[in-house]
């Protein structure tokens, strides 16, 4: 028999895999919440690590707290028994409580039911999207819509955020979808409806699809929801989240409202059971309580979040190089681009005392400029900012360390530290020695010399230098040189010329 | 401002969807499973109903039973620990669950895991089909492959599963992707794995994706997988499932093996979160049973499901008109083309009745002729033939209603019944009158006519008409018709007739 000279090729290359173009070109997508990597990366007990990285209803879920009159037993018992059959893949109940909780003249009809709010952004994409198709979006903002467009194949236009209410017809005439995402992450800010409703217009003319993303509308003005459109008109989609505002993103639960012939279509696309039992019937019961989308729970979590975000950004506000920007939903972003250390390091920094947050570095045009922090109870606030505290004392001190290299090594190749170049100086005193521009003894905790302790906006104590001008004095410069030289720099050297030194001083 | 102008236009034409033409075309797929939907439409307690439409292990779940030492409340417990948190989603352990489960050399980076395996099939469709490529699907198989290519916007080319072997390498030349199913749903027929590494071969010389589905592999002959082969070959992947080999299609838990390098990228290309925290508890700890696809769980099974299934074949054979085909695991294929009633029918009767079926209509190729069973135990399938005896009672009672009906039409017309064109004449006696071709009295249960009660394969009672030649004596033939056209033959000019009949037989 012919077939069988055929030999199977191992493994090998990646050019042999079978995948289209724009998925050998994907690379994954970054997102918060890492934290079971974090505690396994820094061998961090779970219940240590303090998240400020995913944002999530800083309440906690209805479930926490008897005030709230849930019973999660009840629910698993509910869903235990559903699970040895397959969901009822219409989702009829799910689909009815969706209707239910967004308002706005919604039916079950208008409801796509998804597992999280990752696969409605799919879902829509993949429907809409043929290869090499342009979407349009406004950066910086959520990475999923960037991605699930790249899975379908499409071209990626950027445009930026501020500047969506100025962006003309001629721009948006080739884009089939425009993405927004209201209230927009990792910004905070959230646009007005009558906004929404004008982009609305001007895609409706340029026949594309208006994808507005109200994830967080809930912890935010659900005045600004513009799902009574959605439901009316094939050329606005609104996708919601249950994750973030009842604080349970374990259990995937998602949904999409459009016009009831989309829906229809969105219905027949989607998995047959993207659902399953548990979401199903937690879904239910989280958008049945009394109120929706005012019930006591959502209205006292907005309470709360206002109250915790100023909280938040007042303590912020009084730590050296974070500028924490204005919001109105439960996460903030914060411009450290006045900081000695950049996003990046920073996050590294504080994950490794078990604090996380979100480096804004992964979202385009935000560079390693800006972090975003959910809005947290004030005592994990409180610390954060210590944290915060620890980490800027701990990297003064490594970048302390990494500047006496650097001196070292320019007094050895002749190019001492000039001071005309530097905008700060004098910083001491006129004349000044600034060849140990940072001072290699920091922190000494010598009160002989001048310095002393004194309360730090984070909470912490931090070491002042301000009155002590020892190592700005050319003759201790000097001799600590010919000591620090003689081995680059090292601990045992430091500790000889930081003798030399004291002595000086007495 | 000029956007202002701009107005909604409402939605209402289907043409002004902005889908893609695939996706306008999209029909819904057919599944069974649907108890829900009959309890609702039939008014039947959903405890009331027996689901043969659905293909589970015919054990319950490892929690059913204290038996398999398998403790749902604790691991609800940790769920739900973790439902307040992002499910970290490298799912480090459920892929190192799956891959000791499949064993075959695979380890966690060979692992895709899938909200449930319509997903994984959709994700494996949409990363290699562009529009219009083609790919081969033997048929009758499994809705999904077809369904999800589609939604990719693929061009489908059906091929007779039973020649599968016999299939040339210039058949599969254009097609990007091959589907197997193994064992195949809904013939139930598995193929060896030497048979699946031919083909294999073949597909590695025409650059074909050959896709094994082994979702009902556990429940059948673990040695035919083929898992090995995707482990180290970018020509061959394999899906697994375990909603159906450990009865929870409730949680959605599915998965795909393939070689490390098409595992990373569709791994990249998944939903970020495609499972929640209980699939991911629930799957590791289902496969983490001792002895993996060898746990006793298992074993026992795939012993009662040979069992159950021969018992099943065992009494379905007995009855007239059902021609159940072999099978390798927990379903089995019947012909019913001989039967009276077409496959959608004889569904909708036992639907009623509260017994679901998997009328296979929707399948390409079997038209209204084939039936699927799921295999399961003796006592649900008594209640089966039980419910198979009622319903042809039921539907005997129905036709012979139609007929009579038929007959006084026919021969008001002039054209009475002829029993030149029919292949059983004579069935009683040569000469025989055949205008009640289907007696309108049946099942008079009157014993004076000669007909009487015999016991019937489906374990109910049947009414014989063997030796009962009444209807075709031409005298009765003519008094009966004289009543019965008198008012169309209503219940009242039967019962007419029949006083005339039984007055004869005397």
């Amino acid at each position: 028999m012919h077939l069988e000279k055929h030999q199977l090729k191992p493994a090998d290359d990646k050019h042999m895999l079978p995948f289209k173009e724009n998925i050998l070109e994907l690379i994954p997508s970054t997102h918060g919440g890492l934290i079971r990597k974090t505690s396994q990366q820094y061998s961090i007990p779970l219940s240590d690590i303090v998240d400020f990285s995913a944002s999530l209803n800083p309440l906690g879920s209805p479930f926490d707290n008897p005030e709230w009159d849930m019973d999660l037993q009840d629910l698993f018992a509910t869903s235990f028994e559903k699970m040895g059959q397959y969901p009822d893949n219409r989702y009829l109940e799910y689909r009815a409580a969706a209707a239910f909780f967004v308002g706005g003249g919604a039916d079950a009809v208008n409801i796509v039911p998804g597992n999280g709010s990752s696969e409605i952004i799919r879902l829509v994409a993949g429907c809409i999207l043929n290869e090499g198709d342009e979407v349009m979006i406004p950066q910086p903002t959520f990475a999923e819509y960037e991605q699930q467009c790249r899975v379908a194949g499409a071209k990626i236009v950027y445009y930026p955020v501020e500047s969506l209410f100025s962006i003309s017809e001629d721009a948006l005439e080739s884009a089939r979808v425009l993405f927004v995402c209201n209230p927009n992450n990792p910004t905070g800010k959230l646009l007005a409806r009558e906004d929404i409703l004008r982009l609305a217009g001007l895609c409706a003319e340029t026949d594309t699809l208006l994808f507005v993303d109200e994830a967080f509308i809930e912890l935010s003005d659900i005045s600004s929801t513009v799902v009574d459109v959605a439901v009316s008109n094939d050329h606005v989609f609104v996708m919601r989240s249950l994750t973030k505002s009842f604080a349970l993103p374990g259990i995937r639960m998602g949904f999409g409202v459009a016009s009831e012939t989309m829906a229809e279509k969105l219905n027949t696309a989607r998995l047959p059971w993207n659902m399953g039992s548990l979401a199903e019937e937690v879904g239910c019961s989280l958008m049945g309580m009394e109120g929706g989308m005012e019930s006591a729970y959502l209205n006292v979590s907005r309470q709360k979040i206002t109250e915790y975000r100023d909280y938040l950004i007042d303590r912020l506000s009084d730590i050296y190089g974070f500028h924490p920007h204005s919001s109105s939903v439960n996460y903030i972003l914060v411009d450290i681009s006045e900081l000695l250390m950049d996003s990046v390091e920073l996050t590294k920094r504080l994950a490794r005392h078990g604090v996380l947050i979100r480096d804004c570095s992964s979202f385009p045009l935000m560079k390693n400029d800006f972090i975003r922090l959910a809005v947290r109870p004030p005592e994990e606030t409180d610390i954060l900012i210590h944290t915060i505290g620890e980490v800027l004392t701990e990297s003064g001190k490594d970048y302390a360390e990494e500047k006496l290299k650097e001196t070292i090594k320019g007094v050895s190749s002749g190019c001492s530290s000039s001071r005309n170049t530097c905008e700060y100086y004098p910083c001491h005193f006129e004349g000044q020695d600034c060849t140990f521009c940072f001072c290699p003894f920091y922190p000494c905790e010598d009160t002989r010399t001048g310095g002393k302790w004194i309360d730090s906006t984070t909470g912490s104590r931090v070491w002042s230098c301000e009155d002590c001008v020892l190592v700005h004095n050319s003759d201790v410069v000097h001799r600590m040189l010919n000591i620090l030289m003689e081995d680059g720099g090292t601990e045992i050297s430091l500790k000889k010329a930081w003798d030399e030194v004291i002595d000086i001083s007495l």
